[in-house]
Parts: C-alpha cells; sequence; structure tokens
C-alpha cells in the first residue's frame, strides 16, 4: 500500500481530450480516466471538469485524495509555472487564469501547472523515446508545431522560460502566412492545420484526394491524424505530396536546431507520429540527415519518434512536479 | 609590477590579421601586435608566424615569457579545446593540426586554443556588448556567418561542443547555393561573400555599381567591410538595395533564434559592424522585433553591436584561459 502523499496526479489538457493519470513514485500508471475538452465552455467551468477526472481517476485507483501529494498539469499557451497561471491559450480563449489556485480550491490538492508541450518532452526524455539522453530537443506536430529542450538533463528555459518556440521558425521567408502573422514559419509548413491547407487547395483547383471525402464521412470538421492516416492507407495522391512536404521542411526544420543546438537525440511527437510512427519519421530524418552542417553527427544523433503517445504530457507533468516539489 | 604567471597573452587568427595582445589581470591591453594572416602558408609556417608576434606582444610590453601564464588563441573552423587541435579549417586549409601543442614547443608556454567565434562572444560577454547578461547570443558576420550561445554564464556546447552553428540554418529552402553545399543558409543570404555574389550579378545583368569600381581601385580581390563602407558612401544604389536585404535576413535570423533560445540580449558582431555601427544593426533589429513571437521581447531583448572590434577574440581568448585554468 502507498504511503500518504507519495502518489500523484498528472493532467494533459489537450486539444480533443482532458486526460488524468494517477501514478505511483516507480512512474506506474495506476488509474487512466479522460473526457473530451469542451474547448467552448468558460475557465470555471472547464477547470470544474479537470476537477472532475481528476476526483475520478483517484477514486478508480482506490485511492483517497489525501494519499496524494500534488496534481501536475500540462495546459496549453504561455504558462507561468511559478505561480499556476496560464497567460495566455488562444486555443481555450484563456487569458491569465489562475488555474492552480481555482483547481487548488476544488480538490484541495496542491496543484502545479507548466506548458503542455514541455511536459510532453519531459515524459520523453524521462520514461520515453528520450531516456538515457542529457541534451535532447523535442518537435511537436499537433494543429501547430511545439517544441523544448533539454540540457543538461532540465528543462532549458532561457532567460524567461520561453525557450523552446519552434514551431516559428522561418524556414521560408516569404512563404505561407502562418497563425503568428508571419509567412514562412515551419508550423505554417508542416502542422497538420497546413497539410488541411494544402490538401483543401488540392482539391479546389481540380485535383481529387481521398482525404475531404474521408473526413465528412467520418463527421470531422478538421483533418486529423487518424484522417491523414485513412488517406494515406488508400494511397490517395494528394495526401501523399502533401505529407512529402511537411516530411522535408520538418528534416530542415529538426537540422537547423541541430546545427544550432548540438543534441544528441530529437524526439518527434504528437498524435501523428503515433499514427503513422516509423512512415513519418524516417523521410524527416533522411532529410534532416541531408541537412546537418556537422556531417558526423548523422552517427551519432538519432532522430526518433516518441513512445509514450497520448500519455507523454501527463507523464511528464508528474515527472515535472516531482522536480519542482523535490522527490 | 605583476606577479609571474598572471598575465595572459590573448591570439585572435583572424581571416586577414593575425593579432596577439598581452593583457594583465584586470583585463588591460598592454601591448598589441598584429601580423597579415598568410593563408596560403603550410601550418608549420602560421605556428611558426603566432609564435613570432607573441614573442613580439610580449617584448613590446617590457615582459619575459616567465612572466606569461598562457598564450589563448581564436582559431578558425572546427576546434577540440581539450586537445588543443584544430580538426579542420577550411579557410586556412588545415586539417587535424595540433596547434597547442605545437606551439607550446615553440614558445615554452602553455597554450589553449577554442574557435575563433566562440571566444568573440566570450570577449563581448565579459568585456562588451553583452556585459551584465546570462543568457546572450551572439551572430557575427563576415566572409561566412558564425554564431555562440552563453547560458548560464557559460558557453553553451551542447552534447559535443558544436553548439552555435547559426550560419547554415536554413532560412530560405531551396534559395541560394551556400558553401557547405545546401541551399537557403543564412550565410548564403547575408555573410559579406553573398553581398559580394549579389552586387556582381547585378553588375553582370547590366547595373552600375560603385562597389566593384572601389575594390579594384583599391586592389581588393574581395569585398571587404571598408569597401562596402565606402560604396555606401557614395549611395550606391545597388550596394544599398543587397546590404537591405542581407540585413532583412539577419533581422529574421536574430528572430528565429530568439524565439528558440529567448536569451536577455543579441550581439552582433564583424568587421561590418565595426565599419557600419548603428546604420547597419538598427534595420536588422527592427526585422527581427517584426518577426518575434513573443511580442513583449521587443521590449526586453536588446539586440546590440558588438563594442571590442577586432580585439573581441583575442580579449575573449583570454577571458577563456581563465575560465579553463581557473583564476
Amino acid at each position: 500500500m502507498a504511503k500518504v502523499r507519495e502518489l500523484l496526479v498528472g493532467v494533459d489538457m489537450g486539444g480533443t481530450s482532458l486526460r488524468a493519470l494517477v501514478v505511483d513514485e516507480r512512474n506506474q500508471i495506476l488509474s487512466l480516466e479522460k473526457t473530451p475538452t469542451q474547448v467552448s465552455r468558460k475557465p470555471s467551468a472547464l477547470i470544474k471538469e479537470i476537477g472532475a477526472v481528476v476526483e475520478k481517476a483517484i477514486t478508480t485507483a482506490g485511492l483517497r485524495r489525501q494519499q496524494v501529494r500534488a496534481v501536475s498539469i500540462g495546459a496549453p499557451g504561455a504558462v507561468d509555472p511559478e505561480r499556476g497561471v496560464v497567460h495566455h491559450a488562444p486555443n481555450l480563449g484563456w487569458k491569465d487564469v489562475p488555474l492552480a489556485r481555482e483547481l487548488k480550491a476544488l480538490v484541495k490538492i496542491p496543484v502545479v501547472v507548466e506548458n503542455d508541450v514541455h511536459v510532453g518532452l519531459i515524459g520523453e526524455h524521462a520514461l520515453g523515446a528520450g531516456k538515457g539522453t542529457s541534451e535532447l530537443l523535442g518537435i511537436f506536430i499537433g494543429t501547430g508545431i511545439g517544441g523544448g529542450i533539454i540540457s543538461e538533463d532540465r528543462l532549458f528555459g532561457g532567460s524567461s522560460g520561453g525557450a523552446g518556440e519552434i514551431g516559428h521558425m522561418v524556414l521560408l521567408v516569404d512563404g505561407p502566412l502562418c497563425s503568428c502573422g508571419h509567412r514562412g514559419c515551419a508550423e505554417a509548413l508542416s502542422s497538420r492545420s497546413a497539410m488541411e491547407r494544402d490538401v483543401r487547395a488540392a482539391v479546389k483547383s481540380g485535383a481529387e484526394s481521398a482525404a475531404l471525402q474521408i473526413m465528412e464521412k467520418r463527421g470531422k470538421t478538421r483533418m486529423t491524424s487518424s484522417v491523414i492516416h485513412a488517406a494515406l492507407k488508400k494511397k490517395d495522391p494528394v495526401m501523399i505530396e502533401v505529407i512529402q512536404r511537411a516530411e522535408y521542411y520538418l528534416g530542415i526544420l529538426a537540422a537547423n536546431v541541430v546545427n544550432l543546438l548540438d543534441p544528441e537525440r530529437v524526439v518527434i511527437g504528437g498524435g501523428i507520429v503515433e499514427r503513422l510512427g516509423e512512415d513519418f519519421v524516417a523521410p524527416i530524418r533522411r532529410t534532416a540527415y541531408e541537412y546537418f552542417f556537422r556531417r558526423e553527427d548523422a552517427d551519432r544523433v538519432k532522430i526518433v519518434g516518441g513512445t509514450l503517445g497520448d500519455n507523454a504530457g501527463a507523464l511528464g507533468a508528474v515527472v515535472f512536479a516531482r522536480q519542482k516539489l523535490g522527490r
């Protein structure tokens, strides 16, 4: 039986689902609960939802809240981990939400908050594809592109905690418009949104693509990883061309950052990696190796897909909480 | 009178001149000697030349070699500071030259070696435009583009000491060919060589430019910073257009790296900055601020020209030697 306050709850506030894991001191998952993320609701309602899924995970694990040391949350957007505040999360419509304080008032357990991409990387570093490295780079592909840097086994924050913004690295000056207002960012070239834009443009100019039909059939409004996967399985030529282009830019992105930071390994993560696996990672690796400035890096720097899948964020949040609170 | 072994000699192996400074414990320059770099000579001849200029600087300072603790050299290319070996310096035609060992045999003083761009950044950080920061980024524009990262007041080396390779960050996929064999690297867009290529191309396609005439009149085979300066003073329209484009790409380069690393300050260095000063730095700053992902960084992250000029490398080499050998 676990001792009082050795257990932690990790929460990942994903764009599609809210996920809570109860994790023991050896990082074993004791329970997992999830619920769809209702982005449209206001902050207090979503925080109530988080409270409910956390309590459910604790109950499912056969525990009481007194046995839980802390709840640790990976939250999207600009986060202040010191104060537990989500400054700006455009996808949720949140601005300056004191998430830690409000959730603690509900669940009566201390709450820790970090950026979702950062905890995802911490998870892969401690328990997944980055295990055993001290210098690690993470590139996470979703609706946008997020990133993070581990140096000397810790998250590299820079001077104000903002380091790792890899998605807005410009790779193609005057290229396609990005959500940030600039042109040619990695996110505007290789994210799922960029792929969707390119498929729609191809169809509009007369090409035939299974991808949009699959979306419609499945009642999806966005081109999810499962839609991309299904279109590729049907050998949809538009989807193949679009994803090859996205992979090419991701390879150059990875090389740019390897040339600059000289890490031991690069982890490529996100739902699309989980779906497509090595089929997606191999072309990225091939281009990156071609673009390495130090040619010998191709023998040394591994480029690998994430292995924790959708649990990376929640598991990483737990590892982060231990670092923050002391073991 | 300085005590025995408190003094250091800093050497910068620049592309055009070899420079040696004798520096006291308060980083005051006691003497400065320089000689043109004769790149065509074989390693042993050039090392003899370094030995001669070092001994001359010691003599000029009224010292004996027994009073010098170490000679510290900023050398171009890929350097192994642990072993004092220059692995690969294409500009010198050097491959695996044991510079520290060979020079020590000549001057009978311990020799320390680091990369020239790295020591330039260390110099600006300790004594120049980067003073007072802990997280600093350096971009040095010359024939190529070099870079370096200071984090937590130390040079950030990455996993194998290779970090900082900023010149081969791709900014324009499929852009102009770079010396590294790829296309669209910062170096192929914004270095002095890139500017020279663009001026020559404009002239070849019929434009008139004072720049090439100035080169010829001065007997220069390459477009040096002084040629660029003179052409701009004559308001040469080709030179103005070419340098504006180079500055634009440098602004995006700076923003890319600020977005990724979140430093406190960026130092722009190199001969061209010394010549043109704020006229060159201001447009870079303007574009960088426009491309910052965290808009508030424009109030926080300063982009400044280097202040140590041609002494940055030799002074930084001295600071590096103190860090390495202990004060």
